[in-house]
């Protein structure tokens, strides 16, 4: 499996932003550690999804992408797959849940992809599809559950480790375990056997906990969290890549998701959104005892920031 | 003064971030040109001023580290020469408004300073300031009318071209004019003649512009900007190089200075604070038509956000 996260760098890093690896000595003097955070956020497209959705857009055949692409997300995937489908010329057709956040739909039929609503049940998204790849012959391209992703996922974490160097830790998050899996996968193939990989997931979304201890996937029902990336619950070939190469999971509360953001964005300067935090809870959770170097995926940034900037707007007309 | 910018860099280089230059493919387009953004808001502290306060501390006598520096600062300033001060050692009192923002104040008192608060019109702040020096024997570090705080503000620009090569516009802020002066400086000693050096200034803040026109120094009174950083006047130093070496002052709008702060923050994961978008306002407000390669300095990134977390955080508690 390493072999196709160094195919995927090779193959899409002409075309992905290398985004910036931030530290910052706050940071590293709380956890006790030396903190790298690979920043996702200013990922194309704003997430790591791109380079995922770039990597599996690569290798469809001509007779596939004359048919176009179709996928299932809660919004990144949607985005990243919208981008990767124009810069190749072929039609995406994306299936939203109804309560996916509005920001995220408008930019996935900005960057051209063609919108379909379903329930908001995990359920609904699957039911919504088959139709559709059955009528037009389109591609599923799923978000996570599907190697040429998880490949192309492991890049960022490739790049970190280019830039770094030796790690001791790796914290991810993990909602349907795409960039878990890819990270774990480039991580134990750069790194030394003893480097802890660790996926953080919220409290109210802990199928990845569960599913781990029982054995198999035991997916969450309705998670409520405000880390919207991570409501998803493992598929087959996350689930297996995990339990292989993944060395614990750790619970976060939505309080510590928060106070995780509020510390990238007021001290660090980065607008990140709650499921790209995950990961820095996790590390500030204090549930492992940190040493040496930790590398933290940062995952992204798409957050809708209309009623920040609506409040900021009036303030000015009443001053 | 070229000269100085050079040995401020070299003074400074192993202590203060070297700050990223980050782009955006969206910007690019809307503006039929290449931004580079040298990232201030990344800078220790979180803005530009850290470099000049540390340079200006560097070259004090040993008499004058003995007693002790003191300023006044309606927030940036203040933290970036408690910093300074702090890791030589030394005293730092800073003096500022009683309307300067809460987190401005706050964040001065961690980094070590004494905080004296004065009344909110700029002559007052040199008032609380004068007795002090007599008293103690403080050395005044200026916040912007000083040579070794301009050549340390030069210094980013000094970066930005040392990373990206020829720029044939440079945007920067200007309030007191420190940071435009040294990135004049800065740039015209780097750059090809033809180089156009651009300060932009807020409407309600606009005495750049009208004293230029005038020819002497035209502060203004009680400005009333949401760029907070930008109320103050130029000193007669900055006034003096800004006249030989600026090309043009534009101002800006409140709502063109919230939108370009939108636009940082939404599109390019950027928390940037009023002051540190007015150069990209400057940029977005289409006074100059632009093409080729533009260097915009975004000065800092110190912004409140208590208003946003409180939000969220009671949205998870309704949740």
């Amino acid at each position: 499996m390493f072999k196709r996260v160094e195919e995927a760098h090779e193959r899409i890093r002409g075309f992905v932003r290398r985004t910036p690896v931030m530290t910052s000595s706050t940071l590293d003097s709380i956890t006790g550690s030396i903190c790298f955070l690979k920043c996702e956020s200013f990922q194309k497209t704003g997430s790591f999804k791109f380079r995922g959705a770039l990597n599996a857009v690569s290798v469809l055949s001509e007779e596939q992408k004359r048919k176009g692409v179709i996928t299932h997300s809660s919004g990144n995937h949607a985005q990243a797959l919208a981008l990767a489908a124009r810069l190749f010329g072929i039609k995406a057709v994306v299936v939203m849940p109804q309560n996916a956040p509005p920001a995220k739909m408008v930019a996935a039929r900005n960057y051209g992809a063609e919108i379909v609503v379903c329930g908001s049940h995990p359920a609904d998204r699957e039911r919504a599809v088959l139709p559709l790849i059955k009528d037009f012959g389109y591609t599923l391209i799923h978000p996570f559950n599907d190697l040429s992703i998880i490949a192309g996922a492991g890049t960022a974490a490739y790049e970190l480790v280019d830039e770094v160097g030796n790690l001791d830790y790796v914290f991810c998050p993990v909602g349907g375990g795409g960039l878990l899996s890819g990270t774990a996968i480039a991580a134990r193939g750069l790194l030394s056997s003893s480097v802890k990989i660790i996926g953080v997931e919220p409290e109210n979304a802990d199928d990845a906990c569960r599913s781990l201890k029982a054995g198999k996937i035991i997916p969450v029902e309705s998670p409520n969290t405000i880390a919207d990336g991570l409501r998803t619950s493992l598929g087959h070939k996350t689930f297996q890549i995990i339990k292989e190469r993944v060395d614990k999971i750790v619970a976060v509360s939505e309080q510590e998701i928060v106070n995780a953001m509020r510390f990238l964005w007021e001290r660090m300067k980065l607008v990140v959104e709650p499921s790209g935090a995950v990961s820095l809870a996790g590390v500030l959770s204090k549930q492992l005892d940190l040493t040496n170097r930790v590398g933290v995926i940062v995952s992204g940034g798409n957050i809708d920031l209309t009623d920040l900037f609506s409040a900021l707007e009036k303030s000015l007309k009443i001053s």
